[in-house]
């Protein structure tokens, strides 16, 4: 590998120039090594920021990415393989009842998911809620869960993009975390290295998620199905609504709870919707549109796949989830129409109920969370519960309902109906 | 101080907008005291290096950096103030005659001064190849100093703007020196701390300068008197060529000799003609304006205040300077004319030599460096000395002219002059 120099790099960028192969190599295996200093790597991340990268330079930092870490082959599979990614919003328990439900149509999901900070809540959290599971597998055990049950949700182990794991915590400190070559390659570059031969993103879009707009979530849309797709990896993304967040629920257990009645056939509209929108891009990717996913949660075999994934783990899918020693509800202050429900107001609700984490060691309660009884188009009565706020502490109630304020609006008409799935990329 | 985040300050400057007094202050005292990390100050930085600050942000930022530490006071002294700043160039040993030469007219000059890194000397490194001289003076033996001898070049002490000493080291190793308010605020909030009355500022211009252009130069300028004059320093600047070395030499003992030529009423004309230009700035600003400093020169004062001053530091102005070991001449291939001679040529030569350091604990050599025996517009006869260059360590020969090479021509017209100072801008 040629020698570079970091100053030599970031003034590259800074000025705006194309980064080279051999700077980008040498830059990415540098800072996994320690040899460019954390300062060096933030000025560049903020280079790349503002200045943007060409295509190319993203999938040679993706590449480089990949390769500061091993890579997982499943290959020898009696099955397809493929993966989901979502970009992070509020009530996103879609991966619990996809992951099950894809593995009762044959095709294997190897989802290594991670656990939440700020107002979006994490997978891994989610499922620790339920007595007895746990999300650190070794790479046999997921292999042999992978060909038993079909489905595997995990704990990214430390060998896939050790550089991403490395220069996710800088960018997180260094307000460089909303650049789309570095969010793009971040996601890619372990998606590509654990092996999946499919995969679909969820791209959110809306205020609570992490593009606001969709023109900017269409463009990190396009550089990942690019990216994939380079790598030999069948890529489709979804650009879906979070504007109003998922189904009834944001915390831990009640969203398990909630992705457990999708899985009895039941639930909320949109996250059945969008729980079978992806599980048709995923089989599509790995040839298997054949099959309908909907007879699967029909029959029953969706739940099975899902009570054996969590045996699996250790995980006792018929016990009682933990719930919250405190609970506050909200009555809506008028009759009408709920007009408006906003995801980030949702979201840092159900956090500061202590769903989430504002420091990556801090703890989550499991039974925390915002239950609300209405989405927007629904008829709300004055006097009757519109959320329920549920938390061990009630000191954290206040700050919670500080959160809702301004967050929801009761009118006279229904809103506009507005499209869960706004458009797909491939 | 309000307390902020370095996330949000980051963010701020990130999406282009104008950094609050309060953000400022915050962010300046929280970095100095540790509590904004390095990765963080040089996210900043490289934002602040892309999407600017406006003057009333950098005036801000400026006095966030001298409340950073103390504050020199020399209104006790019996005579007016007045200092000078280089932005930095090759040969430039204007510090050496100027500082006594303006003493001699009856104003006292408080330099602080740096030594030098990459291809540009520094001041306190010339002075040091003087037997037994000193550069660390508490305060009370400058202000002694400046009463008896009316100048002093000594080290910049600890205690001026701190915050500026941290992300000066910060910003040489990430990308992030050449930010017209990060350089103008570094400059000015030393010398304003300092506490000089008047300052005259030689901004340079050309291949061996920072600023390779005239309007940057001329903009850097703008923003360094503004906020000297809105501190209460009368203060001047003058844009000044840089695509030329000063004078004939560049190092360190043989920059002292040259600088002791021109005490003596000789020396290069261009030496001449700047110390002259900046004296007569600096006691303009000082309301010495009565006072002609070529009169100074040629009356022997200034020579008398320059021995004053060296003896005052221990040194032995009488001593015979240290001489490199070795030396190689390069002589003229052809008769004619020296049409082109590259400051930054040069520069890089010196440095390679050993006049300079690749690393701020490097050592430097006292002997080593460059003669050049003609200037751009003088003849040149083939088989005659061009250049000498000087060094204890042969083995450098070899980069040092691999260096020259392409920096000089000859040819059969003169070149047409161009002005040494190309503007002032008060």
């Amino acid at each position: 590998m040629s020698s570079h120099d970091a100053v030599e790099v970031i003034i590259a960028k800074r000025d705006g120039h194309t980064l080279s192969d051999s700077q980008i190599d040498w830059v990415v295996d540098a800072y996994t090594r320690g040899e460019v200093a954390d300062e060096q790597m933030s000025a560049l991340a903020m280079a790349i920021l503002i200045n943007g990268m060409e295509r190319p330079e993203i999938a040679r930092w993706t590449g480089a990415m990949i390769a500061s870490g091993e890579r997982m082959d499943f290959s020898s599979l009696s099955r397809p393989t493929a993966d989901k990614h979502s970009t992070g919003g509020v009530g996103d328990k879609i991966t619990l009842p996809l992951a099950p439900l894809v593995a009762a149509c044959g095709v294997a999901v190897p989802q290594l998911s991670g656990r939440g900070l700020g107002h979006t809540g994490g997978t891994l959290d989610k499922l620790e809620s339920i007595p007895g599971w746990r999300a650190a597998l070794s790479n046999a055990e997921m292999m042999a869960q992978l060909e038993s049950v079909g489905a595997v949700i995990c704990a990214a182990g430390d060998g896939l993009a050790p550089a991403d794991k490395k220069l996710y915590a800088l960018r997180d400190v260094t307000g460089t975390v909303e650049a789309i070559p570095l969010i793009a390659s971040s996601i890619m570059s372990k998606k590509i290295a654990e092996g999946t031969g499919a995969l679909v993103l969820d791209v959110k879009v809306g205020t609570g998620a992490f593009m606001k707009d969709v023109e900017r979530a269409r463009e990190l849309a396009e550089v990942m199905v690019a990216l994939g797709t380079d790598a030999g990896v069948r890529t489709t993304a979804l650009l879906t609504d979070m504007s109003v967040p998922l189904g009834l629920t944001a915390g831990n257990a009640i969203e398990v709870a909630e992705s457990v009645e999708v899985l009895a056939g039941g639930g909320p509209a949109d996250v059945v919707e969008l729980t079978l929108a992806l599980a048709r891009e995923m089989l599509a990717g790995a040839g298997r549109d054949d099959v309908d996913p909907a007879d699967r949660l029909a029959d029953g075999s969706a739940m099975d796949a899902w009570k054996a994934m969590i045996r699996a783990q250790d995980g006792d899918p018929d016990a009682a989830l933990p719930v919250a020693r405190e609970s506050h509800v909200v009555v809506a202050p008028s009759s009408g129409v709920l007009t408006r429900l906003d995801a980030m107001a949702v979201g840092l609700a159900a956090w500061r109920l202590g769903a989430g984490r504002a420091r990556k060691e801090d703890p989550v309660q499991a039974g925390a969370g915002v239950v609300w009884h209405a989405r927007p188009g629904d008829p709300v009565v004055a006097g009757a519960p519109l959320f329920t706020l549920l938390t061990d502490e009630p000191a954290r109630f206040d700050r919670a309902l500080a959160s809702l304020e301004g967050g929801w609006e009761i009118g006279s008409a229904a809103p506009a109906a507005s499209a869960l799935v706004i458009d797909r990329v491939s």
